[in-house]
């Protein structure tokens, strides 16, 4: 941090896609020293490079290739002031709870938790406010909690939809209807993923439950905090009257949240790009700008249906895994819901 | 024919990619046999097999490789009932002017000649009724034509969006609103169209004028004959009530249009193939189905901001683009404004 | 066959990818009917159509969609006289062995019985002559089998090889020296295979056991009958002078087996397609050819190190492997091997 | 540079791939400064954002934005001490000529004057020494240079092999015979390069005088300077008796050249990593290591036919092309062939 010190924290489901990324950036990372980590029980006792089969394109981290890997447990990371969580669905809810009953602050991209009204889903350019319902889950916990709690972040494609969708809210007011198309990348379903011989040649138009994800976790993040049990309020979206293209780019070039006002080492220096040019972005050009922390904007211009339409380009790896998660947890930080 | 008798036909732009497309398709068609070829003068004086970078995954037509290839002249395809141009929109327009005034039948998947009030833009499944404004044409040339004329078919894009279009239409009544999103292979460019370096591992989210084309073309082939100078009607579009997705499923599988009734021999068994499976269509299982002459329609539910959305897949090389130009000229023999 | 009489086969491995494969060529074969499927228990007692997760690119052919699946016991396909097996390396060794002492003649693609001296490996255009050993494999059972017998084809990758190698053995004798530097589809690994992320914008420098398989299977199915208990002769291989670029081709091109020879119906018209273009032959352009039956080889030159050095396509799913297996069972039957 | 004095550059062909791959390397570079760009009339006189169709995925620097193309006069480039060339063969002759004529000091890409004998052919971790050449080089122009020179660096592919053979060399003295099959990707055919129609789903098994160059530029590079006319030395290769693949392994590992020893910054910590893992190297894991500067060596293994054989990745745009350049100059730098 700024004055030097660095933060502690643990990486559980290392060994995996997230959590490989998760090392990649922490390793690196002016804050955050990696000090545990933890896979599976055929993970367990082995130094890090035995333990996973590693598939970025920068080795993995000299600091970190002989160190060992527990079991997920909550003795081996009591000295982590962070806990990321690249876990699997399958075993998340009941880890990540562990943790969290253990007085730990964990940052999650499992999806488990994520429609829980007492834990905040929260997307690092949009609303970081809803770190403030923190203490009411933990007063809900028996015992009440101190330190612990969970912090989801959402679905990588809502992610990079709701960055601009929060823009366009805050100079326009709130948005009535939306219709969303994805073309995913098939790095958005980890490893193995897809088989190559579904995918080869090939579009899938379909991704299970991906639909419901985006509805919902949008309607979450854009809204306001829960104070009822659901934690979900609907709401209307419209704009009235409607913005032009030219306000519309201005309005996502400006858009400058807390997480760079603050001081967020992640964040990048720009939210939103917007593109000029009509093909604009494109994945291979433009998925890494700002180490993929940003999101790229195109082809902005009126709708003869709608009033708006839009091409988004978001890194699901980066800013929509990993990187979302960080700054979350330097927000935390920042707002000192976490002591470093 | 039925009647055994054999219709001679020639291939304007015969080495281009469309030009072997037509080239494949019709030295199996049960009544064309191609009697003339055309091409460039860089190509004429040669064999077909000479003048012709073939790319297509059968090889070339034995009785096609020793054929001469001959400038686009009229003179040459004088004893063509019909003529299939895959001009390159840059010559395409006098070409097939002097070819219909030679009185000529010309078959055409060049843009040029679209937006001409009095001259068809034929999708197959959907509006052969537009044959009827043929007269019209060639009235009001100087002087009037007997057997000359230009039909064009529509943009890859337009035409399968359009089919199943048509089926809601027919069932339903007028479509108030409509919002699509294409995804194109790079088929759909041509040759040589995008370089490697552009489209591998990426996607570019821009088509210069593919926009307006499926906007207008939409609208000319749904729309009515125009009697006015524009020949285009603006029309409005909208379900009340909406039907369900089931009903929109089974007017989808029903549709049976002229083209099947009327006994084209290259007319799919099923217009439209309707998938219940959640992740179809998909362009590596289903884009070679009835040799590409049909259109494929998944994932038919309702949608919360218009009624009903869906997706479709056509083969942009196949009902795309020859195989309607084919189908186009075997409806023109069908209905007698082609003596064969 | 010939006189009309139709040869009832089974599929084991039915649901797996060279199962569908084998359904889809039986389908229309002229010969052979599929009276039986066997799969996995999770897959019997249901209907193809729902034990199958079909792949391929032309749908379940309509006389197999409600075939039930039966489990691999030999009590299901008693009416076979032929039984064509796709079935894994981990189950194929115990089920092939009790269908070959249930007197069923067993064709497959599995690995397990290829080392085996008494079972003969065969590349139908290559040594369909190693079928004469099968007396000698029913001989050894206890009790001598009258019917049932296990013929076994080679790894894809070697029958690509093997091929132009014996056009070659035939023309100018024994081959000294040989270096092959295969590049493989995805296709190979079967499915699911290889993940998605592991192979796109990638190359696998590796696949485990393949170099070696390709040396000892083409050895055995180069060389001699094995007189001794190995079934392997090991021999020699050089060119003594060495031909000619021309007059491989020449050996190339004219080369044909006992397959075209006897009638095979699946076998192609040509074994082996020389190209002369110097960027022939190209997977895209020339994999399908001949239904993928035959093997395309091109840039026949000289090599300053070793003689001779060209290239040779071959579709690993066709003649690679449910295609080789149905030819082995069609010379079979010819050879009277098989009564049908 | 140490004495923290810049050096005046210029780069020619400035708006292609090569020199779009230039001047990102030269925009961080800590010695060179880009003083000049040189492109065809068309892109003269406009800035180089506007003349450029930037295809790298990081943006043009924000330094070069704004300067000004000129033609590809040497009257424009006077102020710098070297010039990197990435102009196409049809115009690099020429230019390269009228510069080195002018007393400038070319380093160049194109293959124009690769196989003259006075100008060294170097790739910067094998033969440095035939800069030793240039004294002889400027000598035999009439007038006699005193600055102007021109270095050529090799082909992609070359590059890439020719770097391990060096080891090898060092260590075992002459390889004696050497057969390499190379797999490249389509960045090495620059830009458009290889239309995608062609390349998608396929494999191209021939580039027009690639197999020529990679014989002749691999014995000039691995040869001795040149005494006579032709500048090419025979020499015959052979190991006696040949190394184990572990002896292979560590000469490779520790082949130290001078461009580390000298210093050059652009010059990558290991010049050849060799990876144990079996399935090792592979582009998508390792091209980008050491940015690509490096070259991988994997899968060391006894051959039956010759001694030894593995698998090289090289990156075809960064130690292939550009980067190579940049260290050829550090090197002649560093060796005082150019006065910074």
């Amino acid at each position: 941090m700024q004055d030097g010190r660095q933060i502690k924290v643990g990486v559980l489901g290392a060994t995996g896609t997230v959590g490989q990324r998760f090392i990649s950036l922490l390793a690196v990372h002016p804050w955050f020293v990696i000090d545990a980590l933890g896979a599976s029980s055929r993970s367990a006792g082995k130094p890090y490079a035995k333990a996973a089969n590693w598939k970025q394109t920068t080795p993995i981290p000299a600091s970190i290739r002989d160190l060992m890997v527990h079991e997920c447990k909550p003795e081996y990371f009591l000295n982590c002031a962070v806990v990321f969580s690249g876990l699997d669905a399958e075993v998340a809810g009941d880890i990540e709870a562990a943790f969290r009953a253990a007085e730990l602050a964990v940052f999650s991209n499992a999806k488990n938790f994520r429609r829980d009204p007492h834990i905040p889903l929260i997307v690092p350019f949009v609303n970081a406010s809803h770190l403030s319902i923190i203490p009411q889950q933990q007063s809900l916990h028996s015992p009440p909690l101190k330190k612990g709690f969970i912090v989801t972040n959402a679905n990588c494609s809502t992610t990079g939809c709701v960055i601009p969708l929060a823009a366009l809210e805050k100079a326009f007011g709130p948005i009535e209807s939306l219709l969303v198309t994805t073309m995913q990348a098939i790095s958005g379903a980890g490893y193995p993923g897809v088989p190559s011989l579904d995918i080869m040649d090939n579009v899938v138009p379909y991704i299970g439950g991906e639909e419901e994800k985006m509805e919902w976790e949008t309607l979450k993040i854009l809204g306001g905090i829960a104070d009822s049990d659901d934690g979900l309020k609907t709401f209307d979206m419209h704009f009235s009257p409607p913005p032009s293209p030219q306000q519309v780019r201005e309005a996502l070039a400006v858009y400058s949240p807390d997480a760079q006002a603050l001081g967020c080492p992640s964040a990048p220096r720009r939210t939103i790009v917007v593109h000029e040019e009509p093909d604009r972005p494109q994945p291979r050009l433009d998925r890494y700008y700002q180490d993929g922390a940003g999101v790229s904007v195109g082809r902005v211009r009126q709708c003869q249906v709608l009033d708006i339409k839009f091409v988004v380009l978001a890194n699901n790896v980066s800013i929509g895994a990993a990187t979302s998660s960080i700054i979350n947890a330097e927000l935390a930080v920042l707002k000192g819901v976490v002591s470093g």
